[in-house]
């Protein structure tokens, strides 16, 4: 019998009593043992969930949890980095119990402080859930490809924006639009800016990063790019140029360090990242032996998460144990941050007024920055006097990219928001 | 220090040991300990190979290793599913030796006795290796995916056939031609049989339906067909469906029981399993929590298949383990076979010599099944005669479809070679 509280019962937490109990048979069998639920946690005792809590203890704080005896587990559901969340994963480790926990911003904050709490307590952290939700991509990374020396990682890693992004393109809808057709479906939030600028991503970026290169998460270091500023006449020049546009998040090792990005970029059709749409999420990892290896699915919901929590907690039930980042903490390096080290091909769309010149000014530009334009693209007639135009550059330094874009973007006839992106290889 | 012995080094052995020697440091972090390979064998000792054996003791005979009182795991790369390796795998458990192996027909065929032998002996056998070369998907079955009741499975597993039906659709060169490139490139062997026919993919199939049902391997049930008798003109028709042609393997839960089949397949554009493409794997899980999840990547080669192996490796270092089929054998059910009894969408490409009143005889045998036409499209001008017509159905039941199909087959103007697929949702 293996004893576990939950903290929060949410859609998650509901997702998971209802998932323990719908498949108990299946899951004691794989387990080795029966997973009991001994005790709960959550803000509002009276509300009603979708999940049957009979013969489970109720208890008023989270911390409670962590202090009672027979219990084993402690599945933190709470979210945020910081506060009850926090406070709660330390006790847990602290008082040697196990900690499972969908938190990504707790663990892209605070994951090297609770893996030394849990190797001193010689216990386990298990966060399956805190990336891409049901798709088992920490497992991979830690357990799957653990022969391999990894030199990137890249992922499709926040639904919303990728829902975004392809009805967008699907429907030809403008930013707005599609964030309003998002949240009517509950893919995304009231207030949306944790998706769409990027911060979700940059979160389980950090860990992805930590995990790929046995380093320690470093969130701060993670170039952030949302894409509110992505126009349906952009999906329609990367549909051109047989790329899609997504919202990637990107770990590589470059000579000169650890380069982590999330930012919108072109993805040629030929990659299997392009085809992942909707709100689904996908992880791209490479290593020296396995060459590329990708995952995909669900990345958010109830069902999905309590999926990839469930798991962690069937691998705690038959001692499956690896350290929190794959390694021990004394193992994990400090990378240093490589920023616009590595050479990229880029996108760049402008508006242009119809003055002759201006195309000659823009190649000027980019040609002083030691920049060679790959092609040209003007689509449309000047009818309204603004002519969109697409270039695209052979590989450029980011740095020496993004002067000529900055130099670009003030000459005159070249008008509002204009866009460069990243091509990805 | 975790020693093992290797028996088998052809290029997947000789894979493992320069994966063992590159990676070290890295690999004895992540297995809590280092990994020493003790003894190898081989049929010839005087052989070239590609990696380094300085320090490792020489067995003459495999069975050798599984008597090396201090061998801790025995890695099979022997291949075949009768004979030594089979020899090797029983001794080594016997002798409470952990078995690691690459070898997907000993585990389709005799699976179940083994894993009897690893529980009396209370040691482990992983077999990553055997499916889909490097990516985790028995990790992903046993594992990352453990809190799931799965309902189906499906996968692309077979590199050269997938590299075929590739190259026969984007440069329009028939089977023989194809193959011949496939030769030529390493991707089919000489004997082209075990690929081309769907045995490879069916023993492969066998470990992946035991693990997503929790059932025994049962490779005897699994309906096979291969794709020798696709040509271009269908790779062009599925392209004008919005489909993709892929040998698939399929294992699905119906009410009647276990459906599994290896067959050529039309599989809609927008399926992720349509953009598999090259020598390249793929397998996708369907879990009542988790919803579709897929793994791509290179199911084959040595150095992604060594990457599985060493993942296998270190799982055993850790501690990390797991009942051979996910559940310990006495839970494995035993389930009734399916056949015929999925209702499916049908693709049937016939050559019509062009007689009037041909088609109506057509439509009338389908109709006369009960299955209603979906749509019927005709290619080119009946310039020789004859003209390619393809037909498809609502769904049908299998085995109305096949008879309706014979019947049809044997219309006087109905040309030789006629082709019926299914079209997967």
């Amino acid at each position: 019998m293996l004893n576990i509280a939950i903290a929060g019962l949410g859609t998650v937490g509901a997702g998971v009593v209802r998932l323990l109990k719908q498949n108990a048979g299946t899951i004691s069998s794989r387990a080795g043992k029966a997973i009991k639920i001994k005790a709960v946690s959550a803000r509002n005792k009276g509300k009603k969930r979708d999940c049957d809590l009979t013969g489970i203890d109720w208890a008023e704080k989270p911390q409670a949890l962590a202090e009672m005896e027979d219990v084993d587990v402690i599945v933190e559901l709470i979210g945020g980095g910081e506060g009850p969340a926090k406070q709660l994963a330390e006790a847990a480790l602290k008082n040697g119990k196990h900690l499972i926990t969908a938190n990504k911003a707790l663990i892209a904050a605070h994951g090297i402080e609770l893996a030394k709490l849990a190797e001193a307590s010689k216990v386990q952290i298990a966060y399956e859930a805190a990336v891409a939700g049901g798709i088992p991509v920490i497992k991979a990374l830690r357990e799957g490809l653990s022969g391999n020396s990894l030199t990137s990682v890249r992922g499709i890693l926040n639904g919303t924006c990728n829902y975004i992004l392809t009805r967008m393109r699907e429907g030809g809808l403008d930013f707005k639009t599609a964030l309003a057709e998002a949240q009517k479906l509950g893919y995304a939030e009231a207030d949306p800016t944790a998706d769409v600028d990027g911060h979700d991503s940059a979160n389980k970026l950090a860990i992805l990063a930590a995990l790929t290169f046995g380093s320690k998460p470093d969130l701060a270091s993670i170039r952030l790019e949302g894409i509110r500023h992505i126009t349906p006449l952009d999906l329609q020049f990367a549909d051109q140029l047989e790329c899609r546009i997504k919202l990637l998040g990107v770990a590589k090792l470059t000579p000169m360090g650890l380069e982590q990005h999330v930012a919108p970029a072109l993805i040629p059709k030929k990659s299997p990242l392009a085809h992942v749409n909707g709100p689904l999420n996908a992880v791209l990892m490479r290593g020296d032996f396995v060459g590329d290896v990708m995952l995909e699915g669900q990345g958010a919901g109830a069902e999905p998460t309590a999926s990839a929590v469930v798991a962690d907690i069937i691998d705690l039930a038959r001692g499956r144990t690896t350290p929190a980042f794959g390694v021990p903490t004394k193992d994990l390096k400090t990378l240093p941050t490589a920023r616009g080290s590595t050479k990229m091909r880029y996108y760049m769309r402008l508006q242009l007024m119809d003055k002759p010149g201006v195309v000659a000014d823009i190649s000027t530009v980019i040609g002083s920055e030691g920049i060679s334009i790959e092609s040209l693209i003007q689509r449309g007639k000047p009818s309204s006097g603004a002519v969109p135009v697409v270039v695209t550059t052979h590989e450029a330094d980011m740095s020496a990219m993004h002067r000529a874009f900055e130099k670009i973007s003030q000459i005159k006839a070249v008008g509002l928001h204009p866009c460069l992106m990243q091509i990805e290889e």
